[in-house]
């Protein structure tokens, strides 16, 4: 068998659906055995899942292995960065883990295999590029965001930092706790804490909420507008096209009018 | 009286307005009798509440009866999905529970006849319909959720196992826990107890509460902008029909000056 | 001076713009008085207060008795809605209650004065309208988040009632526990505690997190596509009649044009 | 150098980018200056965060100069009120505060040079700008918001006053605690308090809050038509041109189809 032999082999394998659903099938089943070992579990069965662990990852290796030879040239591979997202993910887990210290971070490796599915099912994929597309336009609302907290933070820390140093120690420890405030979760402790010392720290809390929330409305209507604005122009688009089409051939039909009047009137003139 | 007879007579009955509001009304009774039975009542009253509930179970079995019968064949009443829903719910109610321990669960079906109010009242029938509807396009969005569930809720109980076993003891009861916490109920009391052992375990907190949050938003915005787009589309397809029709008038005239314009060319050739 | 006279003055009075801003003033100081009696005061303060209470009455009085009088027939006046709301408000609050017993019902009655704020400013007026507008449409929505609540809190008071007789007691205890659950309001305390006797009743919980959320998100989807289709379709008729006219303005020159070719082809057969 | 050749100087330093460029950096090290100082330091790097302090606070008034000086007049420079906003921050800090009392005062001043961000980012005051004007049609809804704080605060202060002082007190803090009940913030604990001594008391409570959610909601939905209303409305106005010139195009020759067709008749009718 030729290399060239191989490679096209390899291919089929690839494109095979069948293949495809094996994968996402050892996918789910390495992701079933990580959540089984949070169990306590009997020593013979934990045996038995560090043996699956092992097959699993060698169908890893395989398939991987297989996806680099279907490439006309092997380095092609990595010029797609999903590729080099499954190589990552599958390299790491081979790294041999025996000391016990680092076994928690071995059984960490694993989980993260998990992620392979989104690269694997092409609907996630595309989800994911929409996620992260949406993300765009948020660049200056989370700078703002940023600054809101730094300086609340500061505010904070300079002033709460006696009251209760655990939620207002530093400047970190501050955006911490306003982020907490920022999500409700027991604000009113918080602010009742400080209204002890300072009666008029209410104004600190509420205008804090008001701010935050406010960009926040602001953000979540400017990305709603956003993806209904790129939507309507897809749509224009198409039936820009299908309008421009129409009035296209009104005005032919008009041309050839003037052609034949023109006619008329030019006989007419040879005729007089 | 014949059978057909019979059955057209069931069908008026059925097709009756005051029928319908009468089943309606028992319905309703029926739910009464479960929620005042939650209230500690005198025995004889109780009694009373027993007696009516057999009363109501008889009326229902009537009424599914004369459903069946005003069909033409009796088999095609189970061809309707909401009609089996009914028929489940009335025959198992009809199951004789008398002992004390299957009790709770006597009354437990009881009150699922409540549900026949959204088989009886087509607009609660179509806005079931619409709901069930706007659940498709978020197959893959669930399951993205999902996937980060399940790693997180993985990282969660081989790191905070030791800390709170009630919270992260095994992969279910991590996942129940990152529920809690993406509802933000009390998410600080669990933050702020692993950063006892891992100072920087806020960063698993926050950025979940962001993985979570950011996906969910996006997964409201892809609703809103589905349902828009198919209300736009349905808009749109009324109006192009209409702007279809003008364009093909202003052809039609087109064509008819067109036609004219030819006879008189062709009979200036002729006169020359 | 006439009646007629009498009347006209009352007219331009309850049309004069400084009028209506001297009720808005006093109704606004009417608040105030109503808020500041919340503190502890002199006495003395107290009597003063009490006096002006006394002042805004009569203003309110007169205020009232102008309106009616400037109406062609005074019986007219109770034809608008908002007159016989501001009535009722103005009479209510000329009780005499003297008795310490019905001091705080006196109190109570004063506060509703600030709602004639509402009838007073036209923009609120709007605004209530469309507010009362955008409800409509929820009718079935909440008569099946009813059913929901309903179901649940029946099936939560039979099986969580000896569990925490304060939570699940009866059937309306029990949905306003579940009314707490859908705020998220310490919602793990009350799951945690059913699940130490029932493990799985956190199905129950999220469940019916699941099942009011989807449909609280879809009734606030429903508000948005239907305000922003009405106006949509409002612009769109306007839009609609612009270009009609251009249509037919197109229309009507082709018939001119039409009606010239046809005298030419009519002209030419006579030349032949 | 003559004046003039100084302005010109300044005027292309202040167009720069690497002098923008340069302000932000040391604005972004001004804003980790106030942070860094939030943490116990060495007396030592405290000195030296002094030092740095002295010399940010220079280089501020020496760009707020040269952009005053770039101006051609250098009152002009205050027209721009993103200019007097900087001024002003630069010139408070500029104010000595020795004395141990005001320390913390001073420290604060400082941190509001990190709003100078907004105000050197051209996006982040477009954003600021955008984020105002969404503000302004909300005045109404925050004036009936408002009034159904005021009413419900009254009648908390009135009738739950003596059940907890801290929570009903006055109007103040009983507007306070509704805010809690609206962020949803513990409010069960707040109700179940008043539920002991008036037991219906929870309709005060749930009321509340579907008038502030539902007022909420509609807010929202507002602002969400209105942003895409505009949004429209600036799509339409450019396609309506559009359409306009294509309009014209046919009408123009159809004019010249008419004009043609007119000269046709009058040849035939001197023929004739």
């Amino acid at each position: 068998m030729t290399i060239i032999e191989v490679r096209s082999l390899f291919e089929k394998i690839n494109a095979n659906r069948y293949f495809e659903f094996f994968v996402i099938s050892v996918i789910i089943l390495s992701a079933l055995l990580v959540g089984a070992k949070t169990y306590s579990l009997d020593p013979n069965v934990q045996t038995v899942l560090g043996f699956f662990d092992n097959i699993i990852t060698a169908i890893f290796v395989i398939e991987i292995a297989i996806k680099m030879m279907a490439e006309k040239r092997t380095l092609d591979f990595f010029k797609n960065g999903w590729n080099v997202f499954d190589f990552i993910i599958v390299t790491v887990s081979l790294i041999p883990i025996d000391q016990t210290d680092a076994a928690t971070l071995g059984r960490l490796l694993r989980i993260f295999r998990l992620l392979r599915m989104i690269s694997i099912i092409p609907e996630l994929k595309i989800l994911m590029g929409s996620l992260v597309k949406s993300l765009k336009p948020l660049g200056y609302v989370a700078l703002l965001m940023f600054i809101i907290f730094y300086i609340y933070a500061s505010v904070g820390s300079i002033y709460f930092e006696k009251i209760n140093p655990n939620l207002w120690g530093d400047i970190a420890i501050s955006m911490l706790t306003l982020f907490r405030i920022m999500t409700f979760e027991d604000w009113t402790d918080v602010m009742y804490e400080t209204m002890e010392v300072y009666p008029l720290s209410w104004i600190y809390h509420i205008s804090f909420i008001f701010f935050t929330a406010f960009t926040f409305l602001n953000m979540m209507i400017g990305i709603i507008v956003e993806v209904m604005d790129q939507e309507r122009q897809k749509v224009e688009i198409e039936e820009g096209e299908g309008e421009a089409a129409e009035v296209h051939e009104i005005k032919e039909q008009m041309n050839e009018l003037d052609r034949k009047l023109t006619l008329l009137l030019e006989k007419e003139q040879k005729n007089t």
